[in-house]
Order: structure tokens, then sequence, then C-alpha cells
């Protein structure tokens, strides 16, 4: 189960070593092989569509590809992770869809996702130890790049959906500029929050991937780290920081400042502190309203924990969402205000691997703050726990500046692949 | 077809005046009397459907609604005023649907819209003069309520599909502030312009309505109109206007002097003229993005209209829209500015009165720029021409200022309302 590097894929292609046909074909056998086991799939694409992709052209075309089963599908049921949508087939393709289809991508099939993306647990497991969760929501996208069978997946994040998992599985997360990304055809959990993201084996391939499927120019360019300004970002959820984490972050920032950046602590503004708190209510208020249907008339097919976070966001005020949105603006503003003295933060993805858990994805606390911010997000994979579980540090940079978060966390990525004292183990 | 005022209904049904059951009653009656020549809905509620909101409770109960079938509803299909999406089913309702279904109201039907809420005329009718538009996007639900088909319906607003066919049809028409009423579950358009709305008879009922289905507090206090500054504002694309909206606007403004309202001229700042530009540019970007699967998959299925704008969305470069996002964020600022002077802003709701015509739903460009700009609107019916059609003007307040929006709203409909010089007629 060798992952997938989506940079080296294309140049494969593009010189003829491989043919889209075949990379198609070994992606499929990669699935049969491990899939029963792994769990990422919760659906795969017919013939046709696979057919059909092949015979299109785009700079993706021969790229095997993962779609979050919270995206809709015009050729595959779309059930969002819950059984009350049994074999529901949407009319259209979810917008992020209709864009990787365009550039040629073949999508294999959907991803296993939590119920509605929020948060009881699917049943895919972590690559890298099957005893172990992939984290969620984004669970099957996230674990089916680790393992080797997609080059790319879609995922979403309203909490920590996409950075958590990227971390927990070791590859690279990104979730972009709040609204970079068309959130069109994804099952709304909260419209203020939602973020579409992706996931690729490393930084270069989410970054080359999202400018292909945007025509945006996110080429991650050689940053000269000796004129870059990290801020390490310490605030109180750090007191859940494993050890391990702790550890993995003084190695990250040990080894930006001695590639030449200049790190500096910075303390969480109350605002902001404020702001992580607001989350919650934003989430759940909104979440009530977007599943008011599933709400209303199906609260036997919910599971406890989202009836509950359901009732719990039925019951909130309009006065109290108003307060939290207006703490979400001014959390918002100072999120700005700290890139004033930092090009980009240095933060812990989550708090430490993977849990040995099924029952659990895992917990976003560390994750939203950054959804409620909107700011660009990439999860950096390459350090790992003694036992080789992976431990994900993300860099964050202003609202906008997707280009630079990249290219950042790309040199951190680098530096962490030279590194002896950071290698990645493969998955299992 | 007497209009049927939400207040007057609620208060009747309180008393025991009229019961639930003989309210909904009548208004099936009205539409079964006049909807085929009006042609305001497209679809009518199973009877199963009616008879669950006749058995639930709720403030809303015995109110007949009608919702644009732009919302998707569980019960009944949603067509999008598309032949793609003939028989179209959704699983769920809109979290709007959700909403009024929850505090009680009867959803009669699906009211016309034009397809996919963009140009393409609907088969409605103007109720006033059945050889005019009743205007459009939300074609049936301002023609259902100015028919006394309903007292309350949903719209929805990209350019100016709320407040034109309020206008034209001469009802009241409310656009929130952006994102106050949640989008979940309507066919999306451009995810950065897409307004839900409300149409009502009149100005306190759109009021009263927006507050039972959000628990807000939007109650329409009486204003003391002598402490008020409204500005007239002016800008370039009034060169457009009829002699008749000119008129319209005068008296409007006079009304308000004469009650102590201070009048200001306020020339349209040059921010705010690139914004109303800008808002086609993200129009056509997003939804060539939002309509993705439909333009790539089902090009033959859309209007010509609609073919050409999503090709020249499609062909729009990130840069292009990012530019235009730019111009939205200095124009939303500008926008707020402008209150720093008024309370209030008096704007044309549309050029003119209803076109003669059915080929076309009329102009937005009196809309544009304040969806854009995400500012509360509110369509004050009342001003006619002197052949008896309705005219509109809108009052335009602070972003978030919803409730005074409403009120002065409702005070300048009273104003016109015990005036001889602005006397309504009432529909054929």
């Amino acid at each position: 189960m060798k992952p997938i590097r989506l940079t080296a894929l294309l140049a494969d292609i593009d010189s003829g070593a491989v043919t889209p046909q075949a990379s198609i074909a070994a992606a499929r056998e990669a699935i049969d092989a491990s899939d029963e086991a792994l769990g990422a799939f919760v659906r795969l694409a017919p013939e046709t569509s696979l057919a059909a992709a092949l015979a299109a052209t785009g700079p993706l075309r021969g790229v095997p590809f993962g779609v979050k089963d919270i995206f809709d599908t015009a050729d595959m049921a779309t059930e969002y992770g819950s059984p009350l949508y049994a074999g529901h087939r949407p009319w259209a393709d979810a917008a992020l869809v209709a864009m990787a289809r365009r550039q040629g991508a073949t999508i294999l099939g959907k991803t296993a996702t939590t119920e509605f993306a929020h948060m009881r647990p699917a049943a895919t497991r972590n690559p890298h130890d099957l005893a172990h969760t992939p984290g969620g929501s984004s669970s099957g996208s996230a674990a089916a790049v680790a393992a080797g069978m997609v080059a790319g997946a879609f995922g979403s994040q309203t909490a920590g959906s996409v950075i958590r998992p990227a971390a927990f599985c070791g590859v690279a997360g990104y979730k972009p500029s709040f609204r970079l990304l068309p959130t069109v055809g994804m099952k709304t959990y909260a419209w203020s929050l939602d973020t579409a993201g992706l996931f690729a084996v490393g930084v270069a391939d989410v970054a080359l991937l999202t400018a292909l499927l945007t025509g945006r120019n996110l080429a991650v360019a050689a940053v000269p780290l000796g004129s870059l300004r990290i801020g390490l970002y310490r605030s109180a959820v750090d007191a859940a920081l494993t050890p391990e984490m702790r550890e993995a972050l003084a190695t990250a920032a040990r080894l930006l400042e001695s590639a030449g950046a200049v790190l500096t602590d910075l303390a969480e503004p109350a605002a902001l502190a404020e702001a992580r708190e607001a989350q919650r209510v934003v989430q759940d208020f909104e979440g009530a309203l977007a599943l008011g249907h599933e709400h209303r008339t199906h609260r036997d097919g919910l599971s406890p924990a989202l009836g509950a976070a359901l009732d719990a966001g039925a019951a909130t005020t309009p006065d109290a969402y108003d307060a939290a949105r207006r703490r979400a603006r001014h959390g918002r503003k100072a999120a700005t205000a700290l890139f004033d003295t930092v090009d980009a933060l240095l933060v812990p993805s989550a708090l430490g691997a993977a849990p040995r858990s099924l029952e659990t994805t895992g917990d976003p606390v560390m994750n939203r703050l950054w959804t409620l911010t909107g700011n660009p997000c990439v999860n950096v994979p390459g350090l790992t726990t003694a036992a080789g579980m992976p431990l994900g540090v993300t860099i964050v940079t202003r609202f906008g500046r997707d280009r630079e978060a990249l290219a950042i966390a790309a040199h951190l990525e680098a530096l962490l692949d030279n590194s002896p004292i950071a290698k990645a183990t493969g998955p299992v």
C-alpha cells in the first residue's frame, strides 16, 4: 500500500511511464486488496462512470479520487453517513465533484463519513494501525489517501474534520480560506463554518490538486525561511496536549529555526479564546436549522449524540447565537491582527496521535478556532510517535493567504522528511 | 380576491372568528377560482400534508403559505423552474420550510419561479393586470400574496428577485440582512448573494411572519419620524427610472418629510457604483460553479440566456472574481458608512411599474447593489401609476438593523395608506 503522490503520478502519466488506465486499475486493485479491512469506502463508482472519466480529457485524467459521502454525486447514492438516507440518489453532482470531473479526475467511489459529518464514527480504521481511529468526520478520505487507494480526496470541516483525520492518518490535509472552495451540494451542518477541504499524500500534492481544480496559482514555491516569522501559538487548551505532541511541536519549531526562521511565542488573545467557545454555539444553532427536517420528522433515526446536539441548538436563542456571531467577528479581526507580527502560526493539528479506539474520532478542540476564523490551515505530515503513529502539526496563515500556507507547510514537510529525528513510518 | 393580511388573520383565529380549517379552505377556494388564469402555483400540496399541518400546533396554525419552487420540499416535487428537474422529489424540506411547518403554517403548494431563479420567465401573470409580468424570479410567491391566495410566501433574491416582484405586485417584500434566514435546501445560484426573503400583504405582516418563524423580535414599533434622517440615494442608474417612479419617490419623500423626518440627498460613492458592477461578476462566476453539473452534463436543457450566463461565468478567471469580491468588500464598508449620516435610505424598488410583457420579468438593476452589500431591504407598497399598477419604494438600513428597516417601512406604508394622493387600487 504505497501512497500515490499526485505530483509523481502526473509526471508519470505525462511521460507515458504510466497510462491513465493503468493508474486507475492499480488504485482499484489497492481498494480490492485492502478496503475490506480498512473500510475507507462506503460505495464504489459504477463501471460506466469510470469509463466515462477515462474517456474524458483534463489535467487530472488518470488520477484516482475519493469523495466524502457528504458531497452529492449524481451517479452514486449519497447517504451522509446516516441510515435515514439509505439509497438516497441526488440529482446533481456537488459543485466540487463537477469541478473534479471537469478536470478529468476518476472518482472511484464515496468515502466514509461520520453521521452528517458530526460525531458518530464511520466504520473506517486507521491504516497505520487498524485498532486506532482514522479521525473524523472525513474518515474515509484521509484513510484512502494514506492507504494508497486514491491520490486525492475531498473532505469537509465544521469543527476539525479535515485537519484532524489528515494528522491521524499522516497525510497532507488542506482547509482553505473560508469559501475558497464551493460547498454547494455538500450536506450543510453549519453554514458559517462548513468548509470544503482536500487530502493528498504530501503538501505539494494537495496544492497542485487545488490549483488544477480551481485554476488558481497555488504552486508551492521555495520559501526563503530566513525571512519568515513563525508564531508558536499558545492557548489554554494546550493543557490537554499529549507529551508526544508537545515534542512534535518542539521538533518542528527547532527545524524551522535552524533553517533560518524567526520563532516567537504568541499567547492567545482573549478574543480568540472567546471565539473558540463561540464556535460550539454557532455550530449547534445552525445545525438545528440546517438539519431541521431530520430533527423534526426523523428524530428516532439520529444517533443520541446528534439528537442531543440538535436539541441544544434548537434551545439556543437567537440572542445567544447573535452574541456568538459577534464573538466570531471579533475573533476574525483578532486572528488577522496576529499576522501583523508573524507570517504564519505553528499549531498542533490534534491533541496527540489517533486514539486507540474505534468508538471516538478524537477531539477537534485544536481546530475549532481556525474553522470559525476561516484562516487557511495545512496539516503537515512527517512526525510520528515512538510507536509509529502519525502526529500532525498545522501551518496557519492570514485569511486569503492560502498560497503562503501551502508553501511554508511544504518547506516544513521537506525539513521533516530530511531529518533523522522525525521519520514517518509507512502505513501497515 | 381580497389579500389575506396575516396580522388580521391571526387576530381572527385567536378570537375564534375564523377557524384554522376555514382559513385554509378559503385560501384553497381562492386558488381554485383564480390560479388557472394567474399561474402563481406550479404544484399543490397533497391532502395528507394539509391535514397534518392543521393537526399541528404553533402560532402559524391556519395560515395559508406559499413556497417558491426553489426551496426543497419533502412532500412535493421541487423543480427549480427547470424541465431538467421534472418530478424531482427532495428527501428533506429546506431549512425555512421546516421552520414554517414547525410553527404550524399550512404550505398550500409550490409557487412559480423563473428557471433556477435566473431570467427565463415563469408562467405567472400580474394579478393587477394579467398582461403584465409579476416580476421575477419569485414570481408566484408575490402574485399569490397579492391575489389573496396565501398570507405569506418565501422567495429568494440573488439580484432583485424579492424586492422587484413585491413592487410589481403591490405587496410587502422583505430581503433580510444577508444570512439572517438560512438558505439550506434552497437551490444555490451564487452563495455570496443568494438571500432568502418573504412576502406578505403589508409590512407589519411580513415583520410578524419573520418574527414568528425565527423567534426574533421584529415587531414594528411606532417610529417617531421627527428624529429620523432619511437619505435619498442618487446613482447614475437612476437615469433609467420612469417618470412615474420619480414621482412615486418624490411622493414618498414628501410624506416622510411632512411627518417630521429630515431628508438628505446622498450621491452614490464610487465604491458603491463599482460594487454594483461587481455583483454581476460574482453572480456569473459562482453560478457557473453552483450549476456546474447542469452546465456540464445538461447544457441542452438550459435556456439560451442561462446557458450564456453560465458560459460567461465559466470563462471568468479566479483573478477577476477575486477582484470583484474585493470591490464587494469595499462596497459593504461604503454601505455601512452611508448610515453614519442617515438612519435609512429611500430607493426605488424597480425602474418603474411592471412592464406590460410576459417575456421579461423586468430589470433588477435597482436591487443588485443592496443584494451584494447584504443590507436589509423592505419594499413598501401603496403607490400606483395612473393606470393603477403598483409602484414600490424600498427602505434600506444598516446591515443587521432589520427591525429598523421594517419599522420605518411600516411607517411610510401607513403614511401612503392615509394619503389621498397615493391610493393603491386592488388587484383585478
